[in-house]
This record gives structure tokens, C-alpha cells and sequence, in this order.
């Protein structure tokens, strides 16, 4: 891995379950410097979020060699559940889900189940519920301590001591690394005009 | 100075000259460190630009300490001209403007008279383009070389000498110093949900 290698992070906005989307920043980061950044947009509860991430790293182009993509978690927008292995094939770029808690599995298959059925107020409906549980139920999620409050990771198309490496090395202040840091610190001011510090 | 003294950038988006508003986006910015993002809007030739800046600078709250706030030359969204000595004074900070290219000042007196008297197709009329004139033509600009391309500076509110050590330590990679870099980049992906690169 190159000491300046470059990741893009991927983290969404604000939103309230009645948005037909959300906004979703990317933001392509070496050390210390921001390369580029990314906006887009996502359905909330849809099901585009794997498709809206392959088109962020195809439209970084080729010139800026992305060591990993990282997002922050596996859930965009509510549940649209990205499918990571099918978000390594399609880009062929290694991918990094970085979460700061462990998610409750058993609270999430319950919520999922009821967006199959019963969605709460205004909340669209998600038919097909057990195909995204599915897609989050596969993922393993790996404890990793960067010298701040560990984070949870899972990953796709490469080594564990690299997905390892990339968090650690890109992990300045807090507890998440800066490529996510900023990208929830741009998307967060877009939604709500300010955003500080560590998320 | 300290060497982790803060720098608000802050930089206006794309817009056309039919658009009532324009977006405005500040970056609170230390060495190779994000704090804060805001995001603001001016009015397209309109004349709140110094009363939105001040407004970004104490929503910055006081905690942040910042040694200067850093504006993308003097004249924001088309002709919405900042007053330099009195954003200075609203808001207790010293004010650095930054500039690539030198104005051409009789192309801008030209171009503020034609908005007084008979503005291009949609373009909204300055009836008081002549105070507007006065706030850029007292305004002394001074060459900054900084390693990269030389930049055009203007100040309010401390010395000179402060002001070329502020662009100098700021100034990473290409000719604009990062808090302005990064304001750009953002306000940029914000409009056209790309932007790449050194502005």
C-alpha cells in the first residue's frame, strides 16, 4: 500500500423517513488532503444505494486509484442495504464498512420485518425485507482498535491487516476516519447549514 | 501566531446570474484538519454578503479562536461586494481576501456601471453600483508569493506580515490556500455533484 494511498468515504445526510432521498457525500481522501468531492442522492428505504456507490467510484475515475472505498455502515437512508460483494464486483475496488457500535441484529431483523408488513407512519414499505436482512445477516463484522474508541468493520476484496491498515492509518482524531469524518461533516452542513467537530 | 491557529475559508458556489441565491460554504480549517463545515446563501448580485459572512463567523462560536476568516476574493454571487473594513469590525476578526488573477479595474467599473444603468438579459439592476464601485476601488491589493503561483491579497484587521504567514502556511498544493481550496471543492460538488482537484 502506497503512503498516499487514496480512499473514498461515503456518508449520507439528514433525512426524515418522509424524504423521497437523501443526500449522499463522497469524498476522496489522502493523507491529509482532500482530493475531490462527490454529491449524490439516494432513495430512502430504496434499494439503489449499491448502484449509486459503483457510479461515485466509476465517476472518480481511473487517475485516482482508489485503495478502498469506505462507508460508513452497511445502511444508507434507512434500509437500503448495500450488497458489498456485489459492490467489489461491479467496481473491482476493494470495499471498507466502518461502524462505530456494534448493530443489534435481532432489533434490526425486527424493524426490517415490520417495513415487510406494517411500516410506521408515512414510512414506505419494503416488500422485500428478507432478501435485505439477508444481505446484512452474511456480513461479519470485525472489532478493530485504532488507538481511539475501536470501530467495527466489515470488508470485501481484500485482506483483513489491509482493511485493517487503511482504518488505522486514516483515523486521525475520534473515533472515525477522516475519509468518513469529512464526508458526514459536508453532508450533515448541506442538510442543516452546520456541522462541527467529531461525529 | 500558533501553528494550529484556524482559518475560516469560505467560497461561493456556481451559480447563473437568473438564480435568486447563490450557496455559500465555509470551512473551519487547521493544519491538514477539517473542524467545521457551514453552509450559508447570498443573494445573486445582492448586497447581504458582508452580513452573511458575519453571521458565519460567529455561528463558528467563540470556541473556535479563529485567527482570520479567508474569503475567495471581494465579491461574491456576481457584484454582492463585501465591505472588508466593516466585516472586520462587525466581527472582531482580521479578514484576509485571496485572489489568483489581479482585477482589471476598469473592466469591473465598466461592467457595475452597465448593472446601474441597463443590465444584461435577467440580470437584476444595482441602482447603487457606485457604493459597491467604492468598496472594491479602495481596497489595496499585494502580491503574495507563496511557492506556487503568486496570489493577490487584502486585508483588514492585522499586519501585513500576519496576513502572507497565514496564505503561505495555508497553501499546500496549486495557488489557493486550503481553507479556500476546500471551500471551493465543496461549494462546487454541492451545484454540479462533482469537483476535482486543485481549483
Amino acid at each position: 500500500m502506497k503512503p498516499q494511498f487514496r480512499v473514498l468515504g461515503i456518508d449520507d445526510g439528514p433525512f426524515t423517513f418522509t424524504d423521497p432521498t437523501v443526500p449522499v457525500i463522497g469524498v476522496v481522501y489522502r493523507k491529509g488532503y482532500i482530493d475531490a468531492v462527490m454529491k449524490s442522492q439516494m432513495t430512502v428505504d430504496g434499494d439503489d444505494s449499491t448502484h449509486i456507490i459503483t457510479d461515485m467510484v466509476r465517476s472518480a475515475g481511473p487517475q485516482k486509484q482508489l485503495a478502498a472505498v469506505m462507508l460508513d455502515g452497511i445502511t444508507f437512508g434507512g434500509f437500503n442495504v448495500v450488497d458489498l460483494p456485489a459492490l467489489h464486483e461491479a467496481t473491482g475496488i476493494p470495499v471498507i464498512t466502518v461502524t462505530r457500535d456494534e448493530p443489534d441484529m435481532e432489533r434490526i431483523r425486527k424493524a426490517l420485518e415490520k417495513m415487510g408488513t406494517a411500516p410506521t407512519r408515512g414510512r414506505r414499505p419494503v416488500p422485500d425485507w428478507k432478501e435485505r436482512y439477508a444481505r446484512l445477516e452474511k456480513i461479519s463484522l470485525v472489532e478493530v482498535s485504532t488507538g481511539h474508541k475501536p470501530v467495527h468493520i466489515a470488508y470485501a476484496g481484500l485482506p483483513l491487516a489491509d482493511a485493517k491498515g487503511i482504518v488505522r492509518a486514516t483515523t486521525v482524531r475520534g473515533a472515525l476516519p477522516e475519509p468518513l469524518r469529512l464526508a458526514h461533516l459536508i453532508a450533515t452542513a448541506l442538510v442543516t447549514g452546520k456541522s462541527h467537530g467529531n461525529p
